[in-house]
């Protein structure tokens, strides 16, 4: 026998006070609409707890009651996991334990509260002359809590690591309401479970993360920052490889950007000028850091190796931030140029990094010979195999009839070719909704056993997040 | 109505023929006998399967008929994991699953199975040109599955990361049987849980590793190494974040070092030479990469500059291979040095890095109240809180009077402070059956209850290394 809304709403009121609570459906588009607009579910309530004790009284009374609660953050993530999948869910809005309880840029560690947004993260390191490096397209909305229980990555995986790896510690409240404590901030810590990792990428669905402590790293003094021309992917690889081998961890950033994507920026207007030396069929986008003392140069150094070795056929070397800004530019705007050619068709996905020529290739050849004169736009994170493997459709194309014919046929024939290369269906956004009847089909059905055992032990009500991930 | 020794053995027999099994004790010394001679249970009988499907038949088998099995890789941890709590349990040996499956140095990926040793997993990358960057005393010895389910460290965490950080993917047996195929070699990949996370740590209570995909790393072309000479590890923290900050990435490891050390292993003739610039209350061994292409001293600069700003009071830099072999191996002879001094009483913990002074300072004072004329050798891994705080007996002492005194009260004077300081009470060695008890008293309750649950849900018959890590 469950809850009405208005019992809902009435009950949450009675623990956080009119002010947490939003009833009026018509108040809930910014917790509703989501950045793709894919998910149409309305929400029981919104409930807006001002710490983590109500966090725990609301997780307490749902638990009792029996009603579904889906953790929100920023509303930034891409699969639906943030929003609800059947219209009867209360939304747990995390943004007003919004404190950075503490930071100490030596010690090299901070603790932010789930609803920080991750850019007053970055502010605030800075302001204390050290570095969280994370970054991504919506920085300036997502908030700690969403970025790391989706596990985000970004452009600087290759050298600091998804959202877990720059995790330390986090702090969660249970479907029962038990506070877990696990905000340590050490580097080194063998004394059980790795609990930490289970609750970061769990979309929320085994707790509620309400903190955590959090990585810094010293701020480099500057980033040499080169635009290189490329043949193919191959040659990509290959460039990876030598600027591994003599960069090693102060390699930051490899993007591969296909020709494509530079021209719709240029015929759109959307960069000032070509960051880059000249046409080319790819583009690489590499970065290294360099430490305080530390002699400049030696991007240079390597790129012109490189050049030797015939790894590249040209390439422009930032000479300022203005150049720098403009390169990453061509880079961030990947993925909305795509919105100015009509309709396209996306798959965040990943292989081993040597996989990704063929990748590419074989992935191409499947969508121009399901649709003609398909567009192929597959860019992305080079260093870590995460391809942004995504297609416009073929120039002057019907938008609608273009996805309602192929949208379905175009993600089995890539999910193919990924699966096909040991590859994963999600390389960083996550499962959510969007994902679920696909999770079922590719993972090893040993591990959804496992993770079902798991939900089942920590959340077995079922109250958090239903139908995200699992299903 | 458990089976007898007789009758496990005869099972055993029939699954794995008699070459597969060990039933005689006397038989059984290596696989019983662990480095520090604590535990002393014998086993029912010895499994050593040469594959992975002998190894699921085993487990499927004692699921059935409910036998508590004890996963083994080189029996080389300290705290009694990977040996029998009750001494009705089979140690199942991993050592017979010894193939590198694949390796790819460009690709970064190497599949090896549980019982590689991992002195041999270095060697087969550093022939390929590549680097596995997991080094530990034992690694003559030790096997990659109990490297992982211990989550081993070792010198170099600090720029690479514990073995969690270093494996990508595992493969495993479960509790009863099944097998679970995680086996990715996947920089990205958010299709769930992180269960890889939940194996590696879990000192095989969750389930058996029988293989993983660890990550390769380009080999550097040279490594500049130095030590220095500290008056305290206020001046060692402060030298610390100076490397950070001009050394970045390439800072492979930070060691604290006191002179006492030092004294001792000259004493007994441990060293060839003296590796140091000459005496000092601390030493510091620090190490940088450098890749291919990259000028030599950077080190020799920062150290320069550590100088100038009064964080060091001298420094040898190794100009030879001899030298950095030295100074390696007066750290590595640590642990082994403190036994020609008589008895001694020894604890691996760890706290955020900014603490440990106040750990060292605080622990020595607590101690020498305990025990007038104790002898504190505190050593470790600076780079990551790590604090190995050994204590030798006072010189002359009665080895057994000191130990039955005061191993219990040392005890709980030391984890107090570590404790006060948000630390942990086992850093990189585990829980094992050492510190079962320590962890019911210290770990937060409701982390322990999550482990628990997930315990129950992953092995609900409570077969796989019973009496470890929970109790």
């Amino acid at each position: 026998m469950s809850l009405s809304a208005a019992a809902i709403v009435s009950a949450l009121e009675g623990l956080l006070g009119p002010a947490g609570v939003i009833g009026a459906p018509e108040r809930m588009g910014a917790f509703l609409n989501e950045p793709r607009r894919r998910f149409h579910r309305t929400a029981a309530a919104v409930a807006v707890p001002p710490d983590r004790a109500a966090v725990q009284a609301v997780m307490r009374w749902a638990h009792e009651n029996r009603v579904a609660i889906v953790p929100q953050g920023g509303n930034t993530g891409l699969v639906g996991a943030q929003v609800p999948a059947r219209g009867d869910e209360v939304i747990l809005s995390l943004a007003r334990l919004d404190e950075i309880r503490s930071l100490d840029a030596g010690a090299g560690v901070m603790v932010a509260e789930a609803g920080v947004i991750l850019e007053n993260a970055h502010k605030a390191a800075e302001a204390a002359g050290a570095m969280f490096p994370l970054w991504l397209a919506s920085q300036g909305s997502a908030r700690i809590g969403g970025v790391l229980s989706s596990n985000a990555g970004g452009v600087n995986v290759l050298a600091y690591g998804n959202a877990r790896e720059l995790t330390m510690g986090v702090e969660a409240v249970l479907a029962d309401g038990r506070l877990y404590n696990g905000l340590t901030a050490l580097k080194k810590d063998n004394t059980g479970y790795d609990l930490k990792d289970l609750l970061v990428g769990a979309e929320g669905t085994l707790g509620v993360i309400t903190a955590a402590s959090l990585k810094l790293f010293p701020l480099p003094r500057d980033y040499e920052t080169a635009l290189v021309n490329l043949d193919s992917p191959d040659m990509a690889l290959a460039l990876l490889r030598l600027l591994r081998q003599r960069a090693g961890a102060r390699l930051n950033a490899f993007e591969l950007i296909p020709r494509i994507g530079l021209d719709i920026q240029l015929r759109h207007g959307m960069l000032d000028a070509d960051p880059s030396a000249g046409l080319a069929p790819w583009y690489g986008l590499v970065e290294i850091s360099r430490m305080e003392g530390t002699a400049p140069g030696t991007l240079a150094e390597i790129l012109e190796a490189a050049f030797e070795a015939g790894l590249l056929t040209d390439a422009v070397i930032a000479e300022s931030l203005a150049d720098r800004t403009r390169m990453w530019a061509f880079r961030e705007q990947m993925s909305e140029c795509q919105s100015r050619e009509g309709a396209s068709i996306k798959h965040d996905v990943s292989v081993p990094v040597a996989a990704i020529p063929a990748l590419i290739s074989e992935g191409n050849a499947a969508a121009e010979k399901l649709v003609p004169g398909i567009r192929p736009v597959p860019f992305g994170h080079m260093g870590d195999g995460n391809i942004h493997f995504n297609f416009s459709m073929p120039a002057g194309a019907d938008p609608q009839a273009f996805m309602a014919r192929h949208d379905e046929q175009l993600h089995a024939a890539i999910y193919e070719v990924v699966l096909r290369h040991g590859g994963s269906v999600s390389a960083e956004h996550g499962i959510g909704q969007l994902k679920v009847e696909l999770l079922k089909q590719v993972k090893d059905p040993v591990a959804l056993e496992m993770m079902r055992a798991i939900k089942a032990a920590l959340d077995p009500r079922g109250i958090l997040n239903p139908g995200k991930m699992l299903g």
